[in-house]
């Protein structure tokens, strides 16, 4: 049982209602079934691309369609990739629908890592990429509640505390990991950020080695506190444990104990695979939808 | 002989006439001065930022003031800082004059790590920080000198490999690492960029553990092409090497042979600290200004 594409959806206290629950499995098994198709004729980054992209427009995880909203009310999203030695990504980005297609042509078509704000929107946009269609009903709701209990003046003592904690309400981050025939491994995560964060605020998602990482050992992408994550630089340990001898699920689990003993529970989750096609799914927080997909093209959903 | 304060102004290849090297040194040493009045009755944090700002100000260095421009001929900057367990950076910013201070105000007083492009620029004219006056007179002359070749149909085969022999010998980002007398580390770097690089491009500069980290073994500051220096997690595996019980010497020596090796010499440069006052400042490049200041006052200005 070899995996070679794995998925998340985003640690959190994930809503358990049935109509979600099967919403989100739906988009998981859509997302490993389209990176697949590349898995013989492709690479891992068109696996780990393709996969994130179905989640970033499905609209139910918060990355790309669905993505929530910062203090101002609008949306902006970070999103990376790692694929042989090189990466791409995108950091506090609005234009695009589909941030992720932005980074892997950075990572493929110029010798930059990272590109923010308005100058990669505009790049975004030369390269005909779809706009984003601006932030998601549920999502303005939510905001205008907040904005109503702020003016009814009711006590919010901390507004990032309070915003984490609707936040992971919410679901997080979307990721991918991926190992191709070739025996190459990427990794990819994209987000719309934590609700109300501050404008501008550039978290985990558009750095290698914190967000993502990958090399010839291993690949994991993380969701979560973005901050505890950057601190931590939990990918690119994660990967390190693995390029020791770790199993996937060892080397997540010895740095999400360290993130849960530093900050605390409910704050992060990760998701890992190695050069064999173990893998694994590890969080501290309630829920975390993750699956993957194996070489015969078997699916197996978790985490929710 | 315990070294309590150091800085860089950038590893490349500095040019030799002896104006430039006084003009140089001169701010080295007023940067380390500036930083050491912190030394007993503030902590490392007012050290390093202080120092920054000197060089930032100064004009002579690649960053604040001095900073470079990008292929639309717009100054841009990235900078970064870390103290006991926190970090703040910018990213993509154009406002500040001083882009440190906007990076140590979201160490302090945010719960964010970094912020990028028009919102970080917002911030930075709300707390009433000073506007940067726009690109160098040097600068816009090798500017200006560049698109004239454009125009002249002279062959200049890859922007980005031709940019980055223009910035080395513009200089490069500026840093600093300190030790306060409550034992405290800290590092920060604060640069333009590479010269004509991608609008938007953010480099290693604002990622604690790419072009900054400090805990409580040792700080490192980075400086030379951000896209290796990200890549290779550099600043987070030299401050590993100290607290594996390496000099700073050897902890940088290890990393740069890396460097070296994977992406060629003329890529990269370091200083490094430990929590008993050890210092050492190594590069790849022909050349980098750097310098130190004990405890007792005494400064030493190398690499130029």
């Amino acid at each position: 049982m070899k995996a070679v594409l794995a998925v998340h959806g985003g640690a959190g206290r994930w809503s358990t209602d049935p109509e979600t629950i099967k919403a989100v499995k739906k988009v998981l098994e859509d997302a490993l079934r389209e990176g697949f198709k590349y898995y013989k004729s492709g690479s891992s980054l068109d696996m780990v691309v393709a996969a994130i992209e179905v989640m970033e427009s499905s609209g139910v995880f918060n990355a790309g369609v669905g993505s929530t909203v910062d203090l101002a009310g609008s949306v902006s999203m970070d999103a990376g990739v790692m694929y042989r030695g090189k990466a791409g990504a995108v950091a506090y980005v609005r234009y695009p629908k589909n941030p992720i297609k932005l980074a892997r042509f950075i990572l493929e078509k110029t010798e930059h890592i990272i590109l923010a704000g308005d100058a990669a929107d505009q790049l975004a946009k030369k390269l005909g990429l779809d706009k984003h269609p601006g932030p998601a009903q549920k999502v303005l709701e939510r905001y205008r509640e907040f904005l109503e209990k702020v003016k009814r003046g009711e006590a919010i003592d901390n507004p990032y505390k309070r915003a984490i904690q609707l936040w992971l309400s919410l679901g997080d981050t979307v990721g991918a990991v991926a190992l191709d025939s070739n025996g190459d491994l990427s990794a990819g995560v994209s987000t719309g950020g934590v609700f109300l964060k501050m404008p501008g605020r550039v978290g985990d998602s558009p750095i290698p080695g914190a967000g993502f990482y990958a090399n010839e050992c291993g690949a994991a992408a993380a969701t979560g506190v973005g901050e505890f994550i950057i601190l931590t630089n939990a990918s690119l340990r994660i990967v390190d444990g693995i390029c020791n001898g770790l199993e996937p699920e060892k080397a997540i689990e010895s740095i999400l104990n360290l993130i849960t003993k530093r900050f605390g529970a409910g704050t992060a989750g990760f998701i890992a695979l190695d050069r064999i096609g173990r893998v694994a799914g590890l969080y501290n927080t309630q829920a975390m939808p993750w699956g993957y997909i194996t070489e015969d093209g078997e699916i197996k959903v978790l985490g929710i």
